[in-house]
């Protein structure tokens, strides 16, 4: 066995099953290992960032790591911006970066850079391996800190001749470590905050899915707490069947006023809300200073015991009201916007759906409405980093093959990993993709009247302004191998959402927002 | 003036006239400005890795630096892999990275990360602007390095606060200095190699041109030495007028076989050329063991004074016998191969066309039968960072309005950075784009024969393999805004060509290999 082979048992062994790949020359022997029955299917992509995004995607769903395969530190590089996303979504990855054989780092070859010195900045771990010998204890090394509460992305960097050359074999398969339970001090600390009032317990991380969110809604029955969650989430469950609870609005001014007169901050799974940027005098911490922050769990600690055990030293009622939200909107009819666009999609998503959300402007009104829809899971941008989207669609659908994935995809997000789509229709992915195409980079015409900035020159126009030419989404979905059609009022896109919805495999809609 | 305002008056002063731009928020400042009369055009990109390619394609073309402007870590992430290949092109490119305001960084917000870890691998210099008084001699310096011979990546990265806050104003002009020249002893050490005989001088960097190529064929004829080039160069002029000099073969042991029996190597703005990969019992560096290495002038020295000295110590003749490379070709029929691809090119590609050679695998017979060809500049793959081509084409069609951009580009890689079709619609660019459409990663097919599998497996073939779906490049093209067409043959190949060539503004051809 070489040490090609003794990496994929390795990982095969601690159940991982998929490696998002775009290899090149020193990635062969791990080609050709995925071939010699170690149970790693590997899924090609046509640029880097779609691996680390459809990486991302995988691990948010399933909660152990992928595999990536990944060309060299440029190769790399390329799935930087997806990693910071996985990064701050605290999804476990697994990357695996060739290298140059160890005698020929020294040769400085055009390829040659410092692997280590990028991939820092987005991994929580990161080894070269020294010789063969070593491979499977680094792999079973990486897998682990992977996994480690709350999961994390973790590099291996290979050089060829570790992959070619002779190697013992696998290693023993990595369990899972439990995350560490909370106090009962830090329990009854937040208890007696909350019953004080004018508290809001902020969820994160593994809060917002189901357990959490009932054991968060049990202590807000008790108390009248509020409950929020960060704008950007990992994963966040939703629908009639699971408590509502509130989304921090994006802009500073707008989530300062939502936290205004809290006294107390309980913060499970997450951390002290921020800005997401800085702006003239604007404080870069979101909840009024005199708030007091109380953090019930941190994001490696065992986030759910807390809540609930938060939720029994309250005294709280096992039994939940029902979801209050508004019944699901009815379908509607006119110009196609926003507001009918998300309206629409809320209206027929189906039961179990994925979404993928990186609408940036255009999925306020789907996100508000959404709440009275079936059960769903929405995957948020995490790290702000664009590009996200379609490539973590396509890792939720192969992750989860029996639920629909909808990628709520901003336009000009979208065309930075576009190639994204390919992949989707290799793979028969079923993702149905509904690019807002606003046709603009319209967070950046807001920011640019945030500036001060009421009439903006050529320039400021040129770099917001995505026509000139338009884009033509259905062109480039057709080009790379997925179907499309074009809706521009709310009933044709009705009709091609639901029409896209009953059939199996990737479907590309561009929805023209006027 | 404010701190963007002193950065773009600066670096106007000082001969920066264009900017690659895809900002974000923290960069809105800088837009502003580009507003207030600066002089500094910005061309918009869809995916930074448009960007820096563009900034790399312009620097080549005029030897001083284009701006580029990148949001934060991530967006700057996805530039990593073209600065990659500049760096070792040395162009010249001064990056402005928009970074959260200074005192926004310690809130840790998402889209912070650290941005000097990732610059410092691509960057020979690296600067965080700490105050807005700071920021138009933190400009000045950046310009400064960038230009240094033989020129590098400079990468500032400029907090939102310190673009928006007050500044004193623009820094002066800065001039560039003269490379050091040679001492005399190199010369002749040089001189005395060459007369010894089984000698050859390897060119590199400036003395890929008109002055470097005269005097080293000077040198050439006076003594019999061979002149060589590495397989990827960053700007390389060729044709007819020229003196013609070798390529180094791609492939190591047919460029070892190419190198042996020298006695000596002397270099010239190079380096001792080694294997682009490690393989195994091949070693890293091509020329004998034995093989003296002469450096004549390092890559920062005056590299063609040095190579002129040669000639003139060398007592050779200020004449030159014309070049005797082989008619130009006329043009083929039959299929279309990389055969009558290469040779239709090269029989058609007009006087001082610049070519941008990603072809990978597609274009050695071009490139073989282009040295026949009328006046040319060839830019390559200098890093192997794949996904340069097209974002390169970009650059040098805004350095040079006035010559045609010919892009020579392997599918594969051209979808790495496809959203440079955009800026060359926007831009109404004088670029034809020729995809080499082998519908694989050939060069991987090539490396797993090399690697022993004799019949590779379902991973081995499914990894290195683009259809299913194919891509449909002319879809893609026009969904970008670039007219398209495709040839299946070498006579619909050539009108296509002809008919592009004759055009202004960019178009593509989707050339499917047989």
């Amino acid at each position: 066995m070489n040490g090609a082979e003794a990496l994929l048992r390795t990982a095969s062994a601690s159940g991982i099953e998929v490696c998002f790949a775009n290899p090149g020359t020193t990635e062969m022997p791990l080609v050709a290992a995925l071939d010699r029955g170690a149970g790693v299917r590997a899924v090609l992509a046509l640029f880097e960032g779609v691996c680390t995004g459809a990486a991302d995607g995988y691990g948010r769903m399933l909660g152990r790591p992928a595999l990536t395969l990944l060309h060299l530190g440029p190769g790399f590089a390329n799935g930087i911006a997806n990693l910071h996303n996985a990064r701050r979504a605290h999804t476990p990855i697994v990357n695996v970066i060739g290298d140059h054989a160890t005698w020929h780092l020294a040769a400085d070859a055009p390829l040659t850079s410092d692997i280590v010195s990028l991939a820092n900045p987005v991994s929580g771990w990161v080894r070269s391996v020294r010789r063969a010998e070593d491979v499977a204890g680094d792999t079973a090394a990486a897998i682990e800190a992977s996994l480690a509460a709350p999961g994390c992305v973790a590099t291996l960097i290979v050089p060829a001749d570790c992959q070619w050359e002779e190697s013992p074999g696998a290693a023993a398969p990595v369990r899972r470590t439990a995350p560490a339970a909370v106090s009962g001090d830090r329990i009854d600390r937040a208890a007696r905050a909350l019953r004080a009032g004018d508290a809001a317990i902020l969820l994160g991380g593994i809060a917002l899915r189901g357990a959490g969110l009932r054991a968060a809604a049990r202590a807000r029955a008790a108390t009248g707490a509020r409950l929020l969650h960060d704008v950007f989430v990992a994963r966040l469950e939703r629908g009639r069947d699971l408590p509502a609870i509130e989304r921090l609005p994006y802009f500073p001014e707008q989530a300062i006023g939502a936290l205004a007169g809290l006294r107390t901050l309980v913060l499970a799974g997450t951390h002290d809300p921020v800005s997401f940027f800085g702006y003239p005098n604007v404080p870069s911490r979101l909840a009024p200073e005199a708030c007091e922050r109380i953090v019930l769990a941190a994001p490696d600690e065992d986030v759910v015991g807390a809540l609930e055990a938060l939720a029994d030293a309250l005294g709280a009622s096992r039994e939940l009201a029902a979801n209050t939200a508004a019944a699901r909107p009815g379908l509607p009819s006119g110009a196609l916007d926003v507001a009918t666009l998300g309206q629409t999609l809320a209206a027929l998503q189906p039961e179990d759906a994925i979404v993928v959300d990186e609408s940036a402007t255009s999925g306020a009104v789907w996100f508000a409405q959404a709440g009275s829809a079936p059960r769903h899971t929405v995957l948020g941008l995490t790290g702000g980093a664009i590009g996200q989207g379609l490539p973590t669609a396509v890792g939720a659908a192969i992750a989860c093959p029996d639920r629909k994935v909808i990628a709520l995809q901003a336009d000009g997000s979208g065309m930075y990993t576009a190639q994204a789509l390919w992949t989707m229709a290799r793979e028969s992915l079923d993702v149905v993709v509904v690019v807002c195409a606003n046709r603009a980079y319209r967070i950046l015409q807001i920011e640019v009247a945030r500036a001060g900035i009421a009439e903006p020159g050529p320039a400021a126009r040129s770099l917001t302004d995505l026509t000139h030419p338009t884009l033509d989404w259905c062109a480039i979905a057709r080009g790379l191998g997925v179907p499309a059609v074009r809706a521009e009022d709310a009933a044709s896109f009705a009709k091609a959402l639901a029409d896209a919805l009953a059939e199996p495999g990737p479907a590309l809609i561009e929805a023209v927002l006027a």
